[in-house]
């Protein structure tokens, strides 16, 4: 997209009520980038988009995936736990003159970028990033000033909860933990079986040092997650057949590397599910899965495959908590190729340390493929000798060999002594006892994919997809009929009774059938069916003369700008079934013999 | 509700899906106490509740209504405007012995009702409850410990924003906020006309000092509210006729402070829109509106008119931007009446305070009745007198004069002397002209009406409503259909093929709709039809041999049991109708001629 062209749409999103800076009252008074409103449209176009990812990932499966809601604000202890407190960090460094921070990373890459050097600073350490700054003597970009050590600064919101200052909590920085957390009771909703997924959609809220790229980095934005839990000894996917002919666009690891080593643009391979399952590009058949349904969702949006691809993360640029991680780019002319979802392996990580850290046990069952035998070693106090040598306090003694662990009890059993408290217990003080059981089933921590999808980016992207010039300066917003945010137009051709009347009663009609209608009756019929492509109105309805005779209405496909003629009364179902069949207008038409006209 | 009967409700909801506490792996170790996770069956119930309220509240009024999504995070001088800084507060006291604290209106109730005493804190000052304290001996509860004195605690959730410590932000107590901040944006898509509105759906934060009484007072929680902008010169709602018939049961001003003074319950009138704004009961036609509405929307949700009622807010009982207020109030068996809506004459309390913190101006305009001559005063410096006068400093003088304000312009014309910085200025120092001028426009600040209303407490009530037990224990979960989450349930009539995979196609097929389905072929066909009333599921399908012969499958309808038998090809419009049009599957059955099955 050309400069004037991405202007002229961000200037179209603002003013046509997509989007806007939230706060702009006060922006000249306080430091609130990352912020943004919806507006009428966009909230609707969002909305849009959020029911189309049920629709893909969520409807079909429903028989294994339990969408759930959990809060924003969660104790400190889900990220002590997460490993957010510790990892989910950038790098920030200060002028030491004007006290002014940046993030680190970008401040070099942009600083670097402007003497024409440019440099990948993913995966680098702040010493790393430190030694860049010294080397080329970057300084505050505003003031001149030095610079301070680079130091990493924790992005999760922190405040707390109740009336005491010591308890802390934390607006999440992904939806994911709240599944985690509640991985028990959806576990048990779900029969304890596997595979089972936990989704949910929600806001989440990254504290960016210093975000800017409007929709692409806020502070404040939502999420559409799934877990999905596995049993890594049978990592299979009962819906491959599903996505069998997807085609998938795919920039593996290796090819990575090897773009790196070259010094060249990674390039993506064209693979099936079957392929890249057979190829070993991902460690479990869900990856697969997911990517090919996280490509079938954005084509639904209007994002063709080919400005679509997943890029293998190399092991420094993934999460703590990631085995194998791919982003999903889809082409912006604006900010170039943007990441939209992550497809991530998260193994067994989270629930491992929620388990750790909870105490309580986050696991499943599974039936061995034969059953095990297994010994288990049992000491009992040996009364008699505990008095001889511990006298008045053997009592104690006792008690602390009746609570021995399994470890202990085998040090005994091979004659080692063992230390309990202050107390040495030496064999001849337990009577052994040895026992033999065949174990049939063992628990483990079900293992973990997680695709991830960015809703506002995709919100994004979807609009610029859609975003369309036609001859030079018309805009006609091409958005597919259930995404489209205003579904159907009534316009009275001209504006005179009984015209009008009739208009406003079809519009307050569909109404109140749950759609969303502009009605307009200012201007030309002309400037009016342009304001409908403009707004990306599917289906815009003309109430005319001759609608006073037969009560019939035209219906105006947008992007062919053919009319049929239709019943007032037969209108409904008409657009219900181009919007949420996605039948085409012309050929839903012919099927119900209905009159084609010309219209200038 | 019978205590039993509520126990065997919160188990339901929880055991079910429906909602369970968050955190629950952590609960014994933080305090973190009302957040409540919503469960598969909750989400898709909140969700429905929430289409509905704007199929009530937004569609139909699509023409003035807007509906926008702002931030959860804003910054603090939003609610220093607001006056939520100052005003969000709630007493709390402080145990000197154990360091416990209280919300201290709750504890003084509930340690006086415990001795017998009824006493009613809402309105006390800090000192009032302070003295109850003392005069009642009143000690900590848990440790018997002396009580601190009382001070106001914030409620508003704080955190900052960005790497510098000083930019703090809060998670908005209310969403209304955002609308009023974002007023410009949204009133120049209304093309700048009164009445308009702005619709907001979404989550806030309220720091409770020690929540209880699960999903009736939580920390984090949903809010669906309208800020209705109109010229307070011009009160009408051009709507009042879509309600007309809607009988409001209202508790007055005066009614409350009678009730007060005659130690009794208040009692509701019954009234229509007409009848309680002729009688003055709220000051605009806009307040007996979203009266009648919200008595609408909570009907359509299965809480009858007589469960409701409208009770008027005494001023020191009111929030601090309100002039006039009252709380919708449904009758909870287990709560008693607690209050899921409020609704509030904010008259332009908001948008002034906004105006002043911003600087921004947040005004409409109207033609004046008739025009106004309106006499402008100017003054200008007469150099020579100011020379004589003040020398050297003259070229300063005339500086101040030339930006001297109309106020102090009048008071030279009217022959006053005045002093502008250290200076004093005589009359004969200024040439003074007066000007006539017809105005026929004038800006003035838009007064708001707020219907707010509360989604978690109206989930709950909506299930308490329909939470019904047959023969002693059999639950029935009599949800309107497109209420209830789940909608339809596939049931093979026994576990045997081909009706097993019949069974799955139909639910796979109904998935793919978009449709929330239950597939269950485990147990008998009675347990399962019991399990269906249960999760209130409206229409459970069941395929039997017959299936097989000719493709037809019975629709069993949950409240009267009675079954209807159809083509298979006919289900989802059958399902449609009853769910979106509220259709009765028997009446349907009848009007499609299907044939009515008897089944035990």
């Amino acid at each position: 997209m050309s400069k004037e062209r991405s202007e002229i749409l961000m200037e179209y999103l603002v003013t046509r009520g997509f989007i806007w800076p939230s706060f702009e009252i006060y922006r000249s008074m306080v430091e609130v980038g990352g912020f943004y409103d919806y507006g009428p449209l966009g909230v609707e176009l969002k909305r849009n988009i959020i029911e189309k990812w049920r629709r893909v990932f969520i409807y079909p499966y429903q028989d294994i995936i339990y969408e759930i809601e959990t809060p924003i604000i969660m104790p400190e202890i889900v990220f002590q736990a997460s490993g957010h407190l510790e990892h989910f960090t950038d790098y920030i460094v200060e002028c030491l003159k004007c006290g002014r921070k940046y993030r680190a990373d970008h401040l070099v890459e942009e600083e670097l970028k402007k003497r024409g050097i440019n440099i990948r600073t993913e995966g680098l350490s702040e010493r790393d990033i430190e030694k860049l700054i010294i080397e080329h003597g970057i300084r505050c970009p505003q003031c001149g000033g030095e610079l301070s050590k680079v130091y990493r600064f924790n992005l999760l919101f922190r405040t707390t909860i109740g009336p005491y200052s010591n308890n802390v909590g934390y607006i999440r920085p992904e939806t994911a933990q709240g599944m985690f957390v509640s991985f028990p009771r959806v576990f048990d909703l779900a029969g304890r079986k596997l595979p089972f997924g936990i989704a949910q959609i929600g806001k989440v809220g990254r504290n960016e040092i210093s975000p800017r790229q409007g929709l692409i980095r806020l502070r404040e934005f939502s999420q559409m997650e799934i877990e999905l839990f596995f049993d890594p000894k049978n990592p299979t996917c009962p819906f491959l057949d599903d996505v069998r002919d997807v085609t998938v666009r795919v920039v593996t690891e290796d090819e990575v590397k090897k773009a790196i080593e070259e010094g060249r643009d990674p390039v993506p391979i064209e693979l099936k599910p079957k392929d890249i399952i057979e190829r070993r590009i991902v460690p479990n058949e869900w990856m697969a899965f997911y990517m090919a349904l996280a490509v079938v969702y954005l084509n639904e949006l209007g994002i063709p495959v080919d400005h679509q691809y997943f890029l293998a993360k190399l092991p420094e640029e993934r999460a703590h908590y990631a085995a194998c991680a791919f982003d999903q780019m889809v082409y912006s002319e604006r900010f170039g190729w943007i990441e939209v979802s992550g497809l991530a392996y998260r193994t067994d990580y989270d629930l491992s340390r929620h388990e750790k850290f909870s105490g309580r046990e986050l696991r499943a069952e599974r039936t061995l493929e034969k059953p095990i035998e297994v010994e288990t070693v049992r000491v009992y106090p040996n009364p008699q000798k505990i008095r001889e040598v511990y006298g008045d306090k053997a009592r104690e003694v006792m008690k602390l060999i009746a609570s021995i662990d399994e470890e202990n009890a085998r040090r005994l059993a091979s004659g080692e002594s063992i230390k309990l408290g202050d107390y040495v217990i030496s064999p001849e003080m337990v009577f052994i006892k040895v026992e033999k059981r065949k174990i049939t089933r063992e628990k483990f921590v079900p293992h973990v994919v997680e695709p991830s999808f960015g809703i506002d980016r995709i919100v994004y992207v979807t609009l610029e997809h859609a975003f369309t010039l036609v001859d030079g300066d018309k805009i006609l917003l091409k958005l597919p009929p259930d995404i489209a945010p205003i579904k159907v137009a009534v316009l009275p051709l001209v504006r005179k009774e009984p015209l009008v009347s009739i208009g406003v009663k079809i519009a307050r009609e569909l109404y109140r059938k749950g759609l969303k209608v502009l009605y307009d009756d200012d201007g030309s019929i002309g400037t009016r069916y342009s304001r409908c492509d403009e707004l990306g109105i599917p289906i815009a309805i003309t109430v005319d003369d001759r609608t006073v005779e037969d009560n019939t209405v035209t219906l105006r496909d947008r992007d062919t700008k053919m009319q049929v003629r239709a019943k007032i009364s037969d209108v409904y179902n008409i657009v219900r079934s181009v919007i949420e069949d996605r039948k085409n207008l012309l050929n839903l038409g012919k099927e119900l013999g209905l009159e084609l006209v010309e219209r200038a």
